[in-house]
């Protein structure tokens, strides 16, 4: 970390950088330039924040040398993750085909759907059995009568199934009966919640905020790893903005750049960022094009029937379409 | 609700709009124009998703015409609301006076900043026991013994205090100690948190999220007075822009839609926003000109030697000075 | 439009609405139901600005039913539209190969870049005379000696050149030497110049503003089409957001709804958006899934030395490598 | 300016970057510590962009440690300026009171209002001839005939008078009649028109663009100052943002920094941010809190009669209403 004075800074500012730096357990190192000083602090910079420093009157800047997360990031592990999903493979070449309803709303049509997209060549399935809501007023899910549906679906269609936890009490239940945990966009920097399910023993799906840096969301996954859950997989699923012609804005520049930073694999949700489904295969292409390692998509059986996010859900003959056209892309794109 | 078909729309797809209209237990009302099928949608619209409509072809716009959120609208309750903090009022013309450092960090300086505070005039204290912290590195707070500390400082000082709660598992331990509850930004729409402080007994602090609406915010208030907790207090905090000189970007919009929107008192925290402490007095007053019931900032003995937040903390007597300015201007906006 | 009164509007409300719909020589129609008059405004709303209603006591919400613009738009050309660029067709299956400089720095290693976009593949070349740069410090561009090397590229490497135009005054200028001409992105609602080049007899690439929605981007297309000049490529160049690992947010969503909604070619420039030469790659690649007519690509012969965006510049050997997987991608989108 | 180079970086990667500096005529300083080598640039940063060197492999980061601005910054002038519009001061404790139509739209309407705003206190007077409009079929302004009207208000009302240039070419024909030129918000980039605006004889109001960081604003402050205008006021009005219950997001943390930053006075347009009348007073007070100079804000006979921007126009009453509460405000705030 470098700590940058203001110009002309005296030699109490100096003795207070150092004297911080110290306490911090680290080794400072003078610089002292003809318009400005600059002070290095060496040592392991992740526990420390910037502020610590520039609280000190007569300190202009402070530059973070080092990345602020460890385990999700390329100098642990330089080479890509694989990550296992009860046998289904993500990561490295390896794509995550994952479809399904918004929300598992009942028995038969969730069977009904499993079927359709195992028929698509997806190899895992979504639904949601514990819904974020905006409004208390809305359908919140059938709880853990639809974490039996899944199950159900997985026995039936061979499909592992994702599906979302909100509250760090209800991790045991959700691991019961899921493959994998997802960890939903708004609960990004829940920290209990992320705690708890770095202790689970599943893989966890941690969507990024939707206003959320890639820095913040990589130290988000630091939570689950750090807390001894090393699999974890990234989903990109748009960010806030002033566009309203798409529901939120699908950031590909932030697959790029955490496929650049971190080993973990990143999938794409197109469906929530398109909003409309006539939006969701260009979204879809646009993020493996990006470098993704698959996608999660809406599917169901009778989209205007759909209890939630009908508008962007695919009928099974649109959800064929676009593997057809997902998997010719990866294809080309060099992978398997 | 309002429903707008495409031009050209076929029976068919009236009698399907007509028909989910009469599903969701609504009237529906057909107006049939030269260009355009309207179709009104009569009846409680509240649980009612647009997607709900959006989702079947042929439909064009959906316009929703009541508000989504009831407990917290002015048709509900159309005069401001007090809300008291262990005697504190506040709304309607009472103004909170919220001082304290962002983390409580030991029983010594706890009290010393609790004894600035009160000595400038502030009615309230805040302090962290637990924090949110983007980095699983990151010094996350004292818990218990923190909540203990604030404790203290509420008999010594005479002021009820405030603190987050970052999970529904410790929302007993926190009310336990705490005279209001805080939900910090990044939980305002974790709503396994909100449902539990719903059913508690302590008013409640939300902060609105870094990329929330004003009809998301209310939408998550709604959450807590619809689990039967009638005393929500309202905090902009700044919103996630591209500014990067401060922090967040202080919305005084926000504070103004809310105000005209809400019976329920709204704060301003001005020192998350503004990052710096030579930005927070300029805030502070622009939160309150917007109509702000009061204000949450953070205060330090010693703002160099903060563990969290240092930079945008204030020294006592920047604190004294601000409380002057804020009292002034108060009284000049024809409030007690 | 729709303009839908409040809850027991009166009949003086009504009256004015339909006065002022009347003054705007559309019809009124008035339909009114238990809770709520709605009155449709029938008629050519394109010039209409919903604030026209809105401003009279008793509306509620006005909800414009056609789209603002008209000859950008599907209903006006619902075939995709090829543009020529002296020679060059884009469009409908034929793409834009735009490499180049970001600005012309020298006859040679103009020269040089052109030979080498040309080799990689390029069928146009880039580069710009005149720069808008946010410091007044910043070198502004070679002016017309820049044309004529642009030019000279021309015809020596037989590449259509496009460059940017600032200042209406210079749009004579600009068309004597470019063959497409340019509008920057920070100049896209720069409606003198706008106006200018619509009377101009060169295509123009119009660059999407950092902030722009697509509805206004589109206007900003209808702007040049209904001054006369039909001749529109669109450019998406990435939004201003709160991420900072890339300069701009690539909004690939903007692409699919532009080409949804529009018949104009729209290409994809990814070099400002990813700020980064090794982001750059994946953003093309995004773009084009999205479904980019084409790509504009920051080319230079020694990015260290360029005067401007040289982190974001390619050399030769990482455009080629780059030419050949957005060839390989655009063949497997079916797309000759 | 500070070069940090990754780690490990060879000596090929310092005598590069050494040769750049030198090539930008600054000196060189080298610091080599343990784990990095940061290398410093000293002398006149000004026009010296950190891309220069961040092209450079082995380049880790660049960090400018002067203002990108000069003329504009508190280092060239310590003391706030003062700005004399036609005898009427702004600055260091003189208030800009702005008020007036968004159009001109008749000499009645017009005069009636000039008269309206002269009875409120306004010291100035806003209204537009040329109108920057999204739309090319909507109402794009009077043009010289509204010039001569506002001339005519001036006369009658002793107002001196504000209106928009669009066009470098509309210059001179615009000094011809207003009292102070205003550069609109999606012309803050616009540096061929800033180029000309710095030549004129006039006061500028410069606006900051919808999503323009206070450096970029302070920036195009600059190429006006630098191009031998002195009088520049400058104009928050809103950013672009995620909010949709108010048009813009007024950035009072914008005026705060630039108060901070810049001797200029800075003033407040809150009518486009509110977007609706009801919040133009709250967001006036706001302004003003924050330390703005003053108001520009609109004001309509008749606002449902106005040809643009009715909802958010006051009529005289209310404007009258927040003129008082205004100034009740300031003086508050310690100010003449």
């Amino acid at each position: 970390m470098l700590i940058i004075l203001r110009s002309h800074a005296d030699q109490e500012t100096i003795d207070r950088v150092v004297e911080q730096i110290e306490k911090l357990k680290m080794q400072a190192h003078i610089s002292q330039g003809e318009y400005r000083t600059i002070i290095g602090a060496l040592g392991d910079e992740t526990p420390i924040q910037p502020d610590q420093f520039l609280a000190i009157d007569g300190v202009a800047k402070v530059v973070p040398i080092m990345q602020s997360f460890k385990l999700a990031g390329r100098d642990f592990c330089p080479e890509d993750s694989i990550i296992e999903v009860s046998g289904v493979k993500v990561g490295r070449g390896h794509y995550a085909w994952i479809g399904g309803p918004c929300t598992v709303e009942s028995r038969e049509s969730s069977l009904d759907i499993a079927a359709a997209v195992r028929r698509c060549g997806a190899n895992m399935m979504r639904g949601g059995a514990f819904k974020p809501r905006t409004s208390p007023y809305s359908f919140q899910g059938l709880g853990e009568e639809g974490l039996k549906i899944l199950s159900e679906c997985r026995e039936k269609h061979h499909l592992p199934v994702v599906t979302e936890v909100m509250d760090p009490r209800e991790v045991e239940l959700v691991c019961k009966y899921a493959d994998m945990i997802q960890i939903g966009a708004r609960n990004m920097q829940n920290y209990s919640l992320l705690v708890e399910v770095g202790k689970a023993n599943k893989p966890v799906l941690l969507k990024r905020g939707p206003s959320a840096s890639v820095k913040n969301w990589l130290l988000s996954a630091e939570y689950v790893l750090s807390n001894g859950n090393k699999d974890v997989i990234l989903c990109e699923r748009g960010s806030q903005s002033f566009e309203t012609d798409t529901r939120f804005t699908l950031d590909v520049g932030a697959i790029a750049v955490a496929k650049r930073d971190t080993h973990l694999p990143v999938i794409v949700d197109p469906s929530h960022a398109a909003g409309r489904w006539n939006l969701v295969e260009p979204l879809t292409l646009a993020g493996l094009a990006a470098g993704a390692d698959g996608i999660i998509v809406e599917v169901h059986n009778c989209p205007e029937k759909a209890r939630c996010d009908g508008p962007q859900a695919l009928t099974e003959k649109r959800f064929s379409e676009l593997m057809k056209h997902a998997r010719a892309l990866v294809n080309v794109l060099g992978k398997q």
